[in-house]
């Protein structure tokens, strides 16, 4: 039924190959389960993406697995913990909630095991998503940062553990880590993904997302997700689309590897693109990253009340000088935060008038050097910010041998035209 | 130290006084605790607004309580059993939970114990917030339903069991309630509490908010949600506000209780409020009832999915025929009714550019006979739908003898001139 090949290198084919094997009885969910279970107990030891892995309980899912039980067909699914599961442990990241035993999956979990995956396991994140690094290690240079705050779904997908994973982004914790292993990550537009099970740490910023090894990957998690099977109906020859590309306020902050994407880039999608033009933000829009900070700040101490006022100390030193920084806000602020980022969200609205996609920094630059801190999330925080759709593509090599690249951004709610605009951007960079 | 009269009757003063009576140390912790238990030991049998409480515990709680803990001093909260605590079984109104113990407190339930408050006990809600009615009766009329979801907290409050009681509202389950109970109630502007730990339902309209017996009351547990300390600054003789009368355009649906508390309304306000008009609502605005009812629907069966999808038959026959509709609206829909309800927003924004507040119907009517349903929500959805701040105010008896009232509706954002505006409008009112 499994070629050896096939079996010895479940990473040979992304999900979407993977899913039409699957759909052909080419290959079966036990196989795929035990090629993905291989890996792991190789790998792990040395990248430690994962926070929990129960074998037999995969295997058990796997050999019940009826065939078509949804578009994620028998796909195996890693699950940042962050996220509630009912069948295994979730800690949020924190000694706080070791051994936490939740009494639902959230509701994007229960969403993707209805459509047919099956949660492999657990992945690391950071303490309660903040810097406080995590076990994990960079795949392709385990001397570095993996990056976070999901960096055991980004390092596992990276590593061929399994196609595609789940995250969450309150600043940059999807495609930073993306940009650093080097996988596609899709953050949705705001409000179309529910939230509910997962550990809320800003009802402003949190999305949740998910990694893969091309866009039509990513489509996959994206539609059970968001209950859009449109968002599967990728064209493999899409309409060139037009790109405004938009280096941020914070491009002096980009590395030479990033500026060195950029112009491969421009290089690549000039002749191509329906349009590609320079796009700057409005001139009268306040300063997305602080305003971001402002925010996260302000309600993450609040969501994590019971956790910095009854577990103080156990969260640690960096996290709770953090915490307690936002505490320090006054409330009356909040309320003028959040009308400037819905001003804000208006106006840059008004630039995809013009330009269907803009093409932006995803990191400074490669994957920073050591695994005390998990890199900068300065080029994440102001798309977050404003709730938009953003599809990171790794593409290049930097200095380090690491993947660089580039995050397409949409219009909010056209999460279709930017899937497709970045499968076709994907298609032309990879070449 | 407690005086007899005060220790028989806790309800005799509201939370406010009670609070001032706590600091100067002429009612202790415990007496005020033993007089609340005391009176849910008569009544509750009757009313059964609880849904867990545990004498021993709130009184031990009591003992060991600092004078001047915070805004919330001693005062008793009841909390409806949507939020998380670690102290008490949740169970968000269905047999699923019975027992379930989490592992934090939900972040508004931290925040209230931070600032002083005593959880003398979780409250009734009906399942999961739906319409399936709970175990509580209206405390005035117990033939008649206390309105729902948040019964218990309703119910709690208006039979003076306690001074303050935590709810949430997604369609009408806070001011719907109140006005069937005769309590105020608070629900504040949008993205201004967070919801960490409260069963998710709907991510656009859950709101957290609070009842009292007056709005200096429900301004307490406001301010302590909100981390803004000038919402408990309240002058006793605020400046007359702009009133604008909102009917809405489902008045044909209220009944004559209703029509003459609106005829009381402006008799009483006319001569002395600032401005009192009538104001229409845009004729391009979209109907605000069915655009929530369908984001309503589509939300809550997908932050539901564990439940719905798991544990199916347990959720009852009507909220599983209502997720069942909710999980058939296409994916693709969502997105236009969120930028619907954005541009309503905006719409509806620009009429408080002439008046400060509206006053608008909270209810069709007196609290309806019967226990098997929890009444109308229908004039609270569009207000719930667009974020707007809300007050409920009880002023006025219907031909049962209910109470009946009317909601004082704010801009987003402008939660201290509204608290103001009603302080102001209420004390007319009741005079």
């Amino acid at each position: 039924m499994l070629s050896p090949s096939i079996a010895a290198r479940p990473g040979k084919f992304d999900a979407w190959q993977a899913a039409r094997l699957l759909a052909r009885r080419e290959l079966s969910a036990v196989d795929l389960a035990r090629a993905c279970l291989e890996r792991v107990a190789q790998r792990d030891c040395e990248v430690q993406a994962f926070a929990h892995v129960d074998p037999d309980a995969v295997l058990a899912q796997a050999r019940a697995r009826a065939v078509d039980a949804g578009p994620l067909h028998s796909l195996l699914l890693g699950v940042k913990d962050l996220f509630d599961t009912v069948d295994a442990p979730t800690a949020y990241g924190s000694p706080i909630y070791a051994g936490h035993r939740p009494a639902a999956d959230a509701a994007a979990v229960a969403l993707c095991r209805a459509a047919g995956a099956l949660v492999l396991g657990k992945t690391v994140t950071t303490e309660f998503t903040y810097f406080h690094r995590g076990a994990t290690r960079n795949p392709r240079h385990p001397d570095h940062t993996p990056g976070g705050s999901s960096s055991g779904s980004a390092a596992a997908v990276a590593d061929r553990r399994l196609p595609l994973a789940l995250d969450t982004q309150t600043a940059g914790s999807s495609i930073r880590p993306a940009a650093y292993c080097g996988v596609v990550a899709y953050k949705p537009s705001r409000g179309r993904v529910p939230r509910a099970g997962v550990k809320s740490l800003s009802e402003t910023l949190d999305a949740i997302g998910g990694f893969g090894r091309s866009v039509r990957d990513v489509a996959l998690p994206g539609a059970v997700l968001a209950g859009n099977a449109r968002l599967l109906d990728l064209p493999a020859l899409g309409a060139a689309p037009r790109i405004g590309l938009c280096r941020t306020p914070r491009w002096p902050m980009a590395d030479d590897d990033t500026a060195r994407a950029w112009d491969q880039d421009h290089t690549t999608l000039a002749p191509q693109a329906a349009a590609l033009t320079d796009v700057e933000p409005p001139a009268d829009l306040p300063d997305l990253v602080a305003l971001q900070k402002a925010v996260m700040a302000f309600e993450m101490s609040r969501a994590l009340s019971h956790d910095r006022l009854v577990h103080r100390p156990r969260p640690s030193g960096r996290l709770q000088a953090f915490l307690d920084e936002g505490a320090a806000i006054p409330g009356t602020e909040h309320p003028a935060h959040l009308a400037a980022t819905a001003a804000a969200q208006r106006r840059v609205d008004t630039l995809f008038d013009e330009i269907e996609v803009l093409l932006a920094p995803s990191a400074t630059g490669e994957a920073p050097a050591g695994l005390a801190a998990t890199g900068d999330p300065l080029f994440c925080r102001g798309w977050t910010l404003l709730g938009l759709p953003c599809i990171h593509l790794p593409f290049t090599q930097g200095r380090l041998g690491l993947l660089a690249g580039l995050q397409v951004v949409g219009r909010w709610g056209q999460d279709h035209p930017l899937l497709a605009a970045a499968q076709w951007t994907h298609e032309r960079l990879i070449r």
